[in-house]
């Protein structure tokens, strides 16, 4: 090859790699950040079937992502070829994976692929260690040659970075979360017949929204609004919130004062733009679609619609629970009950989803 | 130039960029990360300044940190040269500031540089808005040229998308600070008498752990731990958590039953490695030097490093602020009430950092 030619191919390759490394820096979403990384490294190096292995050292298995979404296939920590990369930290290159004893059939057989030729390296975080390895099977060109274990080496400082970064903000999410849904149970469990009741709402609002097709972003919003809409109870004295019997009147009014404590709670904390509609729907969850709800009387679509989704939630589950003055309603005469409602408390066009999800979550999952 | 010669110093360059990009994109911390891309970029584009400018739409301005951990410098969204950048997305390239009427003289006025040949450029986020502008000033080689035009604008690729996951961790971890605060003050406001206790305790733990030189990373599961680690008492009566006067004996136990209370609470959130501490920590506050704290009697080293500078900040809120049965101590008092307990409650060799923490806040600070 001439010294042109050479330098000719090695400047498309670092063009394809800079822009590769662009594309796979930009998605700080893991499941996301493992399929597209998975596609880049396939036409990258031109092979047939790319996967990528994270390193859990806490469970000792690699786990690798068949689909965005879709349940983690695992393996134990130093089995295979990807546990020896895991395990060494050398890229392993061969021309026949079936003559590798290290190499593991079983996926073959699961899935009908035959492999030939594997390339698998190690991916690495800033501290030095191996968080992943990405095995690429079949190269087009027959074997996977020197240039192409030099090209994965590069890719692989973009990956690890990448990956580290993902795994960073997706472990921070769900501290996050898992906090403010520990904190947020704290205070339905002040009384034993609200227990659980914040994960429900939690559960069924995102299921509406799902059902919807909201954005993750949207979804994981109303997530947060929902752990957080009855934390004003906290303010609620114990007196009136643990009251085996019927409030009066006068406890009813400071039992309906949590919805302002809520907002008060809420608009003492700094929201960013992700989350900047969490205040205005865990505080408007008792607003009614005819206007007639409370506190402050919205109506229609100035309720926000992560809040009309909640009023949902909130009501059914409130209906299916043991209250101290009746035991909880079947779902079935519940979901009946909010029908009714429908365009006075409820949103018209929101609530066909529920009815949606209430088929796939009662009736089709308890099949 | 020959073909040959043009190909080794594109493909240089490229390698070069791909360094850079690998750097860049291993950073998450936003401060860190801004003085990383300045220092890469002045070294890539020759140059003898770089300042990177991050858009704030919200503020309406363009905001650069001199130095990590400094104050921001602002300027309005639509002034000086990289405003300019910022409203058009074309690249600015002048060979002497000084004949541009966009350019800001008052900046070389303060710092005394002197600025000759400037080139600025976009930084684009993944929805393709201007969240950036880079600008080098002073070109070793005279002036920027068309390559370091393309050199620039194939930097700001990595550069935009580092930016952007950067600011997402960091907008989520300020969210999550912001609503674990206020949560765990809703706790103290139960009293009137331990508003702002969480609060305080988490200032001056955080303030002992800096002057320690403890890294980032453990000064923040230190804050978390401290606004965690009062909120058991969301499970204590309100007649003994509000109760006016004295505690009895019983009353005194149920109070105490908080530690055990957060611990629990605490063993039902996920903490991933970052936070993994947290639970410890915050269970461990009421724990001494000598082992005859509580809950659990631990001595020494036991205690989590976090638990034993936390115990010293939570004693001097207690100590500093009103009860109902006695007012608050001046500062120099508790001060010395607590030098007596070092050795015995307190870790004699954590109590000097608190003495120079206490200088600091309480006797510099207050001239």
């Amino acid at each position: 090859m001439t010294h042109t030619a050479e330098f000719k191919i090695l400047s498309h390759q670092m063009t394809l790699l800079l822009e590769v490394g662009q594309a796979i820096n930009s998605v700080l979403d893991l499941d996301k950040l493992l399929e597209l990384i998975a596609v880049k490294a396939t036409s990258l190096l031109e092979a047939e079937r790319c996967t990528i292995f994270v390193v859990d050292r806490d469970e000792q298995v690699l786990w690798t992502q068949t689909a965005v979404g879709e349940a983690r296939f695992e393996i134990p920590l130093s089995t295979g070829i990807a546990g020896a990369v895991a395990d060494t930290g050398s890229i392993i290159n061969v021309k026949n994976a079936y003559d590798d004893p290290r190499f593991n059939q079983d996926v073959d057989r699961r899935t009908g692929f035959l492999t030939s030729s594997l390339l698998a390296g190690p991916m690495y975080n800033q501290g030095g260690e191996i968080i992943g390895v990405c095995q690429l099977l079949n190269s087009r060109n027959g074997c996977f040659v020197h240039t192409d274990e030099k090209l994965l080496a590069a890719l692989s400082g973009f990956v690890g970075n990448a990956l580290e970064k993902a795994q960073l903000y997706e472990q921070l999410k769900s501290t996050f979360l898992s906090v403010l849904e520990v904190l947020a149970a704290t205070v339905d469990a002040k009384h034993p017949y609200t227990a659980g009741h914040t994960d429900r709402v939690s559960e069924y609002s995102c299921g509406i929204a799902r059902m919807m097709g909201l954005p993750d972003d949207d979804v994981e919003q109303l997530k947060v609004a929902a752990y957080l809409h009855d934390y004003g109870k906290i303010g609620i004295r114990d007196a009136v919130l643990t009251k085996p019997d019927r409030l009066t009147n006068e406890e009813y009014t400071e039992m309906k004062s949590h919805v302002v404590k809520t907002q008060e709670i809420l608009s003492r904390m700094r929201f960013s733009k992700q989350h900047r509609l969490v205040p205005a729907i865990a505080g408007a969850h008792h607003e009614r679609w005819d206007g007639k709800g409370y506190p402050n009387g919205l109506s229609g679509e100035d309720i926000p619609l992560g809040a009309r989704i909640m009023a949902i939630g909130d009501v059914f589950d409130a209906l299916t629970s043991d209250r101290d003055y009746r035991t909880a309603m079947p779902y079935a005469d519940a979901l009946e009950l909010l029908r009714a409602d429908v365009g006075s408390s409820f949103d018209p066009r929101v609530f066909p989803y529920f009815e949606a999800y209430y088929q796939k979550r009662f009736v089709d999952g308890g099949k």
